[in-house]
């Protein structure tokens, strides 16, 4: 295997240029086989083998610095920097994250994870070397999904100031995680089927051999476009940008791009280059259906070598997506809005069946939900499904374009809490701490799928701005009936997770929790471990009340001043940090009031990947430690 | 007076043509005169006068929507819609807002305050319309500053799948609040100056003229184009990105505008109209330093004609501004880093002085926040100051780029608190809930000047991420000594400002505190409300104890704790809103503790305009209101 000759970063320069297409092919084999274990980025990994090697052989690491967009395509670089042999642990608790990590190796410039960031890092880098006289180079790889964020666009309006070097590469796979959207799409599309392409391609590429690297053959490449304006000229968006664009070039020949790629590097201003690829990349299922081997689980490439289509368990995305799909049919007015995710926000069917009613903006959530604020005005009734981690891009629109104007805008606040093996980036624990300040914004949490679709019903009833948190993952259908949501209202649940008549129990002035030693109050996926808690302590003779928090906000204030009434001690639990977190809320609305409370959460730290258990595990929030937590505090009193 | 003749939406229908250029002037004198007592935008407003006069001659209000981006220019949009007569009130507490208010008037469409939303909204508008088969027209107003943010791209990006009409309109002036920076600037910049520009401007206006209304103009003008692309053609970026141009045209002719707009309102796509007009048009001080009278305060105008140049009491932004420059010029690796307000944040002096060292990255926070991450691995020290309300826009790059690698950026967090004037899209009172739940940021507030110079000094010797928020308004500098800033202490003040000895008190078990009735904690500026409190307290023969926060976070737990077994009240002041903000942190520390947490700020709510003592007295933060609230409690326990 040539690959048994990559060790650490720089072997692949002693590789002879003949064998790069069996090391790519063997790089490729060693992805398939390793995400099938464990999971991960299969796609996109594949459509860039060939131009990571190309980057490895022209840098010098870790002198040198590649920065890559998102970061999920960085397997092959992490494989030729000396992570080979730890990749079967990639994306396990402890091992190696999916995402380029600088405490996994100093080949690593930033800790990536969010799209479009890539070009406004690498700017700020170069700049950097700029003013301190320093000397190596930088190239920044941004796929075409992510040029449809604002941040990208931002980079490469302020990139022409820049007095030295810096390769931006475009890879262009005509993919955001779906097919990509936009006019910035069509017109990269443009260029690689442009009629004249070949042509053209043909005087770039011989403006680039007549010319010995350096800004001359830049100019001479302007110059050529000046003369050949009357036809279509790849790039001249960007050059009207002040931009000096290469390409398109084949994102498969390691050889075209590596000539490439030295030669730009040493020209004194920023130049993009233009790389075709194709997602998924010499593994057919993934070239045919890149969007689905996007992320994928482990055993999935197995699944499809067998044809063995297991159904995948529903998750809280499709509850959700399913739901909207429903009340879509019986409401002209409802539109879907996603950024560059139907399928990961459970639109994907929905998508197909009702094209029109599914609005995909690209990776561009900003305008997700300012445009959503804008279709509400018109008298529709948008929904935008966003991740929690993306949905902070869009804090300040929440804000200003929604809630300032009290527009009917239903957020759905996709993979609330851990969501595992993504890691740091990608948790989704900040959103109570950034949603609960926002004035006018409804907050709920369902403890499990019927009640997430009864709170979607509900949202549509308000007709306000509303964000419905739930988590990633397998969703749970109780057995027992659910209450209809009364709106800023908890409820009491019991075991085998049967919902208490509320009103009884408030009518009863609390009678039941009388009897009871504490209460807690569970948000959201919380409400199930609370129940086991309660179980647990029933074993030893202690009796819980556990409420479904169900509104964030408003808090049901009320409820929790009389509870405080009753017990000395109210503990809170969420997954989500508690800084800001609704533990504070309750804090606050009790802080007046002679009341203990004991808040439950995470800390305020950056969560590391893993799996879900092992993470609630490590940060205690896992049945056994919260019980054993609230004993402690009951027989301390 | 032509302008009589205007007391309501579409009056000016009826205003003769021959007529438009002498009413354009007496609405520019109406605005110098009222901004000059009112204070206000006002070299925007004198450059969209013929405009909003061709868009209102266009449009049939309120059935068809206007949206102009940012919305500081809209005082014509005003003046036009019935609002001429309440035009001495702007600005002021319970008069006219400076900014769109749906409130106001129907003809508003959307409360806008932040920059680059205005394509977002109308594509959401426009879709809406299409949707729902109504028949209105939408207009979006963008400057060409508010095209240098990322959002103004999304939504250029998805505009071209609107399958109905959709006017935006760029009012290029060549300014963002500072002059215009960027490769899209630039680009505007040459269609301007092009000296193909003539002929083919006769050429578009031909197509214009021998063409009636819709599809087939547009399509002739793209065969015109073409086949003149052998020239440089005027627009080829957004007609790459799928958008039709039309321009530039001269944005001071009411009746050439007008025509262009009711021609491409008929054309079923989005078309891009590129106006040119002058800031500060009409008004020669203004035209020659638009930047100075983007935003005036009351008199300006009067000064310079007196050309009375009363030195301005220096604020926090330029305190700011100053200690930057200071320490620049003994460190190398400085550089402040402004998103378009080198002025507003007190770094215009020291761009003057050091243009090398002061990056202006155009409106653009994301990407500022975010290259400032890349200059900080690159081994800079980046100073970014916003606004803290524009800081909003940056959250997710906070949190991803900055903190989650740990890099040394100093964001300097620019008016936090209530700014006054500009109303509910301004206000700085979301940053402690939005700022204080991000793993590894150290937020300081002053309580005064020199405090907020020693805290710069603190945060570049930490090496690690920091905000600093400080007030809009007045520097104030004590006679007393500051103590120097000790990481994560708080401090204990007395009357006269003086700053007692920290840590003597504490080695005296808070002897002196032993002796109040209660204990205040205060943040950034009410440390001096909380004096005042105290002062009205003594008068009452009550002692209370003056807490300078200084670290919202790092907390300074031990202390309040400490402070919670000596006090049964503990009370806590802040300028922002109270969910999530200090208050409930304070909340949260003590919450299992016996303590009664009193929690001062803001409510949950949309602060309206207003002077910031007007704000004060109506929300409860004046001396007298806290002093009140505070006798209050301690005499009921």
């Amino acid at each position: 295997m040539i690959l048994d000759n990559i060790n650490k970063e720089n072997d692949i320069k002693n590789i002879d240029p003949k064998d790069y297409k069996e090391l790519a092919k063997e790089i490729r084999q060693f992805i398939v086989n390793n995400v099938n274990n464990t999971g991960g980025h299969l796609a996109s990994n594949l459509g860039a083998v060939e131009l990571t090697m190309a980057l490895h052989i022209c840098a010098d690491l870790p002198k040198d610095k590649i920065i890559f967009d998102v970061g999920h395509q960085c397997y092959t670089h992490k494989i030729l920097t000396g992570r080979k042999d730890s990749f079967s642990t990639l994306r396990t608790y402890g091992g190696l994250s999916g995402f380029p990590k600088v405490c996994e190796s100093d080949c690593d410039v930033f800790d990536t994870g969010h799209s479009s960031t890539s070009i406004s890092l690498a700017l700020g880098l170069a700049k950097a070397r700029e003013i301190k006289n320093e000397d190596y180079k930088v190239f920044a790889v941004i796929g075409d999904g992510a040029l449809s964020g604002g941040m990208a666009y931002e980079g490469l309006n302020n990139a022409l100031r820049l007095k030295s070097n810096l390769v931006i590469v475009i890879n262009d796979n005509q993919m955001s995680i779906s097919k990509n959207v936009g006019g910035m799409s069509n017109y990269l599309a443009r260029i690689r089927t442009n009629k004249t392409y070949t042509g053209l391609k043909s005087s770039v590429e011989n403006a680039l051999d007549k010319l010995p690297g350096g800004q001359k053959m830049v100019k001479n490449i302007r110059k050529t476009k000046d003369i050949v304006k009357r036809v279509f000229v790849p790039g001249m968006l960007f050059e009207d940008m002040g931009l000096t664009y290469i390409g398109p070039i084949n994102g498969h020949n390691v050889s075209e791009m590596v000539d490439v790629f030295e030669r730009v590097s040493k020209v004194n201003e920023p130049v993009i280059v233009h790389v075709c690829t194709k997602k998924g990349k010499g593994f057919k299922p993934a070239e045919k259906n890149p969007s689905k081997f996007h992320g994928i689980q482990a055993g999935a490439t197995d699944r499809v070598k067998d044809k063995n289509k297991e159904a995948r368990k529903k998750d809280y995305s499709a509850v959700f997506g399913d739901k909207i799909e429903e009340l879509c049919k019986k409401d002209d007015s409802i539109i879907a809005i996603t950024a560059a995710m139907p399928d990961g926000t459970g639109l994907g069917k929905m998508a197909k069946d009702m094209p029109d009613r599914v609005l995909d903006v690209g990776i561009a959530e900003e305008h997700a939900v300012t445009t959503a604020a804008g279709l509400a005005k018109g008298g529709m009734k948008p929904v935008v499904a966003i991740y929690s981690t993306f949905l902070q891009r869009a804090y300040d629109q929440i804000i200003s374009d929604v809630c300032l104007q009290k527009l009917p805008v239903i957020i759905g606040v996709d993979r609330s809490g851990l969501v595992g093996a993504d890691g740091e980036t990608h948790q989704g624990i900040y959103d109570i701490p950034y949603l609960s300040s926002i004035p006018g914004l409804t907050i709920m949490a369902p403890a499990d799928a019927r009640e997430l679709e009864f709170m979607i019903e509900k949202a549509f009833e308000l007709g306000s701005p509303v964000a419905i948190k739930y988590p990633r993952g397998e969703a749970y259908y109780p057995e027992a009936d659910t209450l209809p949501i009364e709106y800023g209202k908890s409820v009491i649940v019991e075991n085998d997770y049967k919902t208490k008549d509320r009103k009884e129990n408030v009518s009863k002035k609390l009678d039941l929790i009388d009897k009871a030693d504490a209460v807690i109050f569970a948000v959201g996926n919380m409400v199930r471990t609370a129940l086991k808690v309660k179980k647990i302590l029933e074993e030893k003779g202690l009796n819980l009340t556990v409420v479904n928090v169900r509104f964030i906000k408003p808090m049901d204030t009320n409820f929790i001043c009389e509870a405080s009434e009753k017990y000395k001690h109210i503990f809170t639990l969420e997954e989500g940090i508690t800084e800001g977190g609704f533990g504070e809320m309750v804090a606050g609305c009790l802080a007046d009031k002679n009341a203990l409370v004991h808040i439950m959460g995470l800390p305020c730290e950056f969560i590391e990947h893993g799996s879900v258990c092992e993470l609630r595990e490590k940060y205690g929030l896992t049945p056994e430690i919260i019980a054993e937590k609230i004993i402690k505090q009951i027989s301390v009193s």
